[in-house]
């Protein structure tokens, strides 16, 4: 049996057992997120020593340091996925919850949340994602596809053995847990993408290249999540002291994350004040600048910017910097160059907060506050699958509510048209 | 230049345009909308000149009966056209309405409805999709691109012309009203789907082939409308009477509507007695009924259907009907061929009115009322882009939300993560 095949047999498996475990109960669907938990615990040193081959196998392969740290498991990090299953378990199931109207004619209609069916997802070799993503999943009564980074292939072949034995051992068929065995080369990822009727949805988690891909192939419908070329615009008005605050922790508390800035845009009249001190502040994490004209002589140890510095999504200390004229100058700049995530202005002039708010298009649009709140943590919402910067469907933090579709259901007592 | 260029070079001026308006008061928007109602009235004449022009063409091209009278304005049609616009500016304006919330770091977070920006909509030779689309977009504060089909294209010309006048005279870029004219093949379709950045949804109203090629083809983002391959199951608790006025309102009402059933699934305790019933009372409309080895026996007349009988929407006075042993190999039945959009049973037994609500995988699902419900106006919201068979997004009718996203807005005084 060919890639495609398998991939098609699995989703397809899934499907079929998606109907059923749709109409499963909260109480159903906690008690095997419940058991995952436990299990994980117990079967910890079997997880630990395939977790230690996939570790050794991909140092030998020359995987570099940070993809090897995020790979890596340890009691530790499995009490934290035990933790966060548990978590999941207290939070409210959206399935079922809307509401209700009449019509004129007497029908009664309630648009209730529902499962979407088959939920894919296709990621990197994060061992943490393979639990979290199908908890997320399984709790909203859909069925689940995973196809996992390869280096991370043996940590979850356990992972996932030990989850589908807690789905059969709590009464339910297995199949809604789907494993794509990485394989070589993308053809079981192409597979998922083209899975129509059988993929209710794909999500893609990872590199800008993975969704890219998925975006421009797929014929299964996407939610895009993750790429962020985020800005921290800072007004002629700014409170300078909170400006620099925010400019640092948005940029340096975690600049590999999607939710800090690449691009700060400084206003003229404030830029020989401000940058000076941000460039001093910044010192210890040895920020790179890559500046406009303009910035290079009020800093002149910056780099001179690319027209591609302020497309990029640097993912490290590196930072584009851009003077601008007016705040919708700013907005230009930003419509212009970002990816729909996350955008932040510092202002104390209620006119220029406002106009930041209404014309920058994004998920997230921050008055004097830092991009790296977008998440769904941080908003209140417990859980997270990702952060769509897609418009349709979901945008921003996606919390459970986003792992749901809707289903409009009408009672009568003979009604005709 | 070519087509591609020429879409591209509409899109890209719509996208434009679109930041602008997309942060215009419900006010604004309403008095184009009002404009347009009046001088659509004032330019009649022209326009029916226009359509005359294309149904004569159309006619001399063999265009059939029905797609000419699709494609046929006159004055009674063109008063409809401006009484729904009317309507429209009476609907509640979704753009801004949201939730609000705090987090205990002291954010405040709004997180309101925002135009999707440019909605790309392709649709056949229908002039009063043209003014509809438009209008529906301009309401929610989107710009809108508009691909009509080629036999209309004198009538949308003018259609396109006055709308853009009413625009500008309303002190709006008209740029958001982009118009492409259909030329020969399918060049500008294809142009439309690929126009990733500059089209944020693109939505295909027509034809199944229509909608498939768009669905393969498309890498932005597509809202898929229409295909209705909808079921009636006839339970063997069912009130015979009830049923009969269900199915005949359910089939022969407007057979070439999506809401309308192609498949009718009866339970063989009761086939006996409703399918001749049955027969007898759609005897009038020459319905041809296509059934299984059982229907046959009882419905002599009937033709043997095969498996792509139940694959088929007909959209026209022919109906499979096939024997079912219990509710749940109806809804086996139901969940294999339908394309999601609305399933009905009939029954007085709670218990499988319940098993057919949590088990059918469709949009609408009805008990004891005909399929022909599902639609914006009968649901209520006034007005209807479409109706969505796709579970991302909007599923079901969808009223002005779905051609809105959401933004979350969040205020603070230099919180940092």
């Amino acid at each position: 049996m060919d890639t495609k095949q398998k991939v098609f047999e699995i989703c397809s498996a899934a499907k079929k057992a998606s109907y059923e475990y749709a109409a499963r109960s909260t109480k159903e669907k906690n008690h095997i997120l419940s058991s995952i938990a436990n299990a994980l615990k117990e079967n910890s040193k079997e997880i630990l020593e395939a977790n230690a081959r996939d570790i050794a196998l991909a140092d030998a392969n020359g995987v570099p340091a940070h993809m090897l740290d995020r790979l890596a498991l340890n009691g530790g990090r499995i009490d934290g996925i035990c933790d966060a299953l548990r978590s999941l378990v207290s939070l409210r199931d959206p399935v079922g919850c809307g509401e209700v109207f009449s019509t004129p004619g007497g029908l009664w209609i309630e648009c209730q949340r529902a499962p979407l069916g088959v939920v894919a997802i296709i990621y990197e070799a994060r061992p943490n994602v393979t639990v979290d993503a199908a908890a997320l999943c399984l709790k909203t009564g859909n069925a689940v596809v995973l196809r996992g980074g390869r280096e991370a292939a043996n940590t979850n072949l356990v992972l996932i053995n030990v989850m589908k034995k807690c789905i059969s051992e709590c009464g339910q068929n297995p199949d809604i847990l789907g494993f794509i065995e990485p394989g070589e080369g993308h053809e079981s990822a192409n597979a998922l993408m083209s899975a129509r009727g059988l993929v209710d949805v794909l999500i893609p988690r990872g590199s800008k290249r993975l969704i890219d891909a998925v975006v421009n192939n797929a014929s299964v419908p996407v939610i895009e999540t993750g790429a962020g070329n985020c800005h921290l615009y800072v007004d002629a008005s700014a409170n300078i002291d909170m400006a620099l605050n925010i400019a640092v922790n948005a940029k340096c508390s975690r600049p590999a994350v999607c939710n800090a800035i690449e691009t700060l845009l400084v206003h003229k009249d404030v830029a020989k004040d401000f940058l000076p001190k941000f460039a001093e502040a910044t010192a210890g994490y040895s920020l790179e600048l890559r500046g406009c004209e303009q910035t290079l002589r009020i800093v002149p140890e910056a780099k001179k910017a690319s027209e591609s510095d302020f497309e990029t999504e640097f993912d490290d200390y590196i930072l584009a910097v851009k003077l601008v004229s007016s705040v919708e100058e700013a907005v230009a700049h930003i419509n212009k160059y970002n990816t729909g995530h996350s955008e932040a202005i510092v202002t104390n002039d209620e006119q220029n907060a406002e106009y930041f708010r209404k014309y920058v298009d994004a998920a997230a649009v921050y008055v004097n506050a830092s991009t790296r709140f977008t998440d769904g943590g941080e908003f209140g919402f417990g859980a997270e699958i990702g952060i769509s910067t897609q418009k349709l469907h979901a945008r921003g933090p996606m919390g459970l509510t986003a792992l749901t579709t809707q289903k409009y259901l009408i009672r009568g007592n003979g009604q005709v048209r």
